[in-house]
């Protein structure tokens, strides 16, 4: 193998993929990045067996080849290396490379090639097209409400759910649940469920990151998903079982309606929350005279009380919330006015954007008993 | 205690003194920061014995009065209040603050001021003036250098040393010494050396980060020193012992002299230190022929050369030094070029800007023997 690569292009490349590269293992091959140069192309890889990811990019290539180098020093290297060009160089028979960039060259010890597991081909399955922006908002607006207990390892994912023209995207750890519906416009209708591990969602964040516009296009097979771009592919295991039936959950009616200024109610709720430190980080809400109130107490440390205007509908009301979930929920919202309904003294509060243009909400389960700390 | 302060100006002043408080200890009232309102002032202070900052600042009093506040949630709350006025009213008989702004209001238990060190007034004693920027520099291209080995304290702290219109910092952890001197215009000649605690030092730049032109005053008595400003007062204790003579250990001239480009040259460092994974991260160095070369190499991984057209002066050589101790110094030159002096196999290597603006050097030990992993 023998290729000239642009340093910008190719420590993009290997920056992606280092992501799915394992960072300890027993099988150190698999900390490894795979690179084949072949057909105008470079081929980069990296899996930790959960999830796998490949990118492509166009270099010169005087001689073929392939090789496995260890990720994190190729990436170091790359990335301490001056702009320009980087020359790469593999002696095929000691899995040895010579990266070379001006007057710099480090030779790298690297792994056999065919020790490393193969390229996962999907067989024929159902495949969407999502629009990029459009997906990272979803993930963006739903994957942080999954859960992190391993206990139940359905609700570490998100469920990803088409049905018609429309795509729902749902994530929950039983306390809140963020919900996320979009239409899309070029679907052809194929009905799936899945469920996709938190930890795909957000490397799928990140690596469509990128202005481009080209839509991603998303397989499944069997128990697997592809997420895929011109140069990307994004390889991951869905989780098994049966999501819960989040329509169910879903409120039909308020009790209270408060119609909110977005960062008003979060900087508010923020502050509260600096006194919210008992388990539940319960935060005391009290609705009404076209008020809302919020309190909050520490013993030994202090009280607080904040109090906004808003536009109420419906009934008084006084409930708890754990102001951590809030905040969160609060965070993800870029609309800048939010209807906050109270449905019931144990059923959840809603938060929606006002405005027609995006359909998510974010559920919350009140606080009902005080946890004893 | 009943006072109207802006926001933005109290924040600054109790973040600045938060830095002297304890962050948790036996004592709880040192984890909090005094107050006190008198004659037009608001005094904040914040001990945790070690050293000590105190800050002033105009406010508006409706009411005198004094006041402990847990340093942690007072800051929290400032900095999550809205821009404008902050109204702060003291029940003194049961130290609760009550903190105001907009419709925000927190009521905030606080310690009786009786309980709090008293504030420490420094006798007569040596005094100089220095120029805040030129001390923020002196410190930042010296106190890195300090030991971090509790086993020797002096070694621990930046040495002052005062000599006719000089000043000399110094600080060294035994393998490697940072070096600067001015010329005090403005001093009265009063002579005295002090080893400062490498926290006050570094607590000191801080503090002096603002573009305030208006210089430092260093006063001396006792085992104390303290650093103020108009606003700012920052008490330490010294440490005591006989710090090393460091004018024995400054060569006084060199075999191999390297001029060469700060910027090429901490790059070409940087990149060969991915691979000096040794415990004394041995880099080798070789000048000759118009080149300086670096090798590193780390077995099972690979290894790197590095070279870089430079003005050699002297003989030719071959050397080795801790990577990171070359990267530290390196990365507090601001000047476009330095010389790099070699001065044995076993003395130090000494860098120094090019140009006789500034008068600072770093010295090096040289890595003689390999040191067992």
């Amino acid at each position: 193998m023998h290729i000239q690569v642009d340093r910008k292009d190719f420590l993009e490349g290997i920056q992606i993929v280092q992501r799915a590269a394992a960072s300890s293992t027993n099988l150190p091959i698999l900390t490894g990045i795979y690179l084949a140069a072949k057909e105008g192309q470079l081929e980069l890889r990296a899996t930790d067996n959960d999830i796998g990811i490949e990118y492509f990019l166009p270099v010169q290539i005087r001689e073929e080849g392939e090789i496995v180098l260890p990720a994190r020093y190729l990436v170091e290297i790359a990335r301490r290396f001056k702009p320009g060009e980087i020359k790469l160089q593999v002696a095929q028979d000691t899995y040895t490379a010579l990266l070379e960039s001006g007057r710099s060259s480090f030779e790298l010890l690297g792994f056999s090639p065919d020790n490393y597991p193969e390229r996962v081909t999907l067989g024929q399955g159902k495949a969407w097209q999502v629009e990029q922006s459009l997906l990272r908002d979803m993930i963006r607006q739903t994957a942080f409400a999954a859960s992190h207990d391993n206990m139940r390892p359905i609700l570490t994912g998100v469920l990803m759910n088409f049905t018609g023209d429309k795509l729902e995207l749902v994530a929950t750890d039983s306390h809140r649940l963020a919900f996320y519906r979009t239409v899309l416009p070029r679907t052809g209708g194929e009905e799936a469920s899945m469920v996709v591990p938190r930890r795909t969602m957000e490397e799928l964040a990140r690596i469509i990151q990128g202005g481009e516009e080209e839509p991603v296009t998303i397989q499944m097979t069997g128990g697997q998903v592809c997420f895929s771009t011109e140069r990307v592919r994004l390889i991951s295991r869905l989780i098994e079982g049966k999501f819960i039936d989040y329509r169910q959950v879903l409120p039909k009616e308020y009790k209270t309606r408060v119609r909110l200024e977005t960062g008003e109610f979060l900087a508010a709720v923020e502050r509260a929350a600096i006194l919210t430190q008992d388990r539940a980080n319960s935060l005391r809400i009290e609705v009404g005279d076209g008020l809302i109130r919020l309190f909050a107490n520490t013993p030994e440390v202090g009280k607080v009380e904040e109090e906004i205007q808003a536009e109420v509908t419906g009934e008084d009301t006084s409930i708890s919330f754990n102001s951590r979930y809030l905040i969160e929920a609060l965070r993800t919202v870029e609309e800048a006015e939010i209807f906050f309904d109270i449905t019931g003294s144990v059923s959840p509060g809603i938060i929606r954007p006002v405005g027609e243009e995006k359909d998510y909400l974010h559920l919350i389960m009140p606080v009902t008993t005080r946890a004893v700390p």
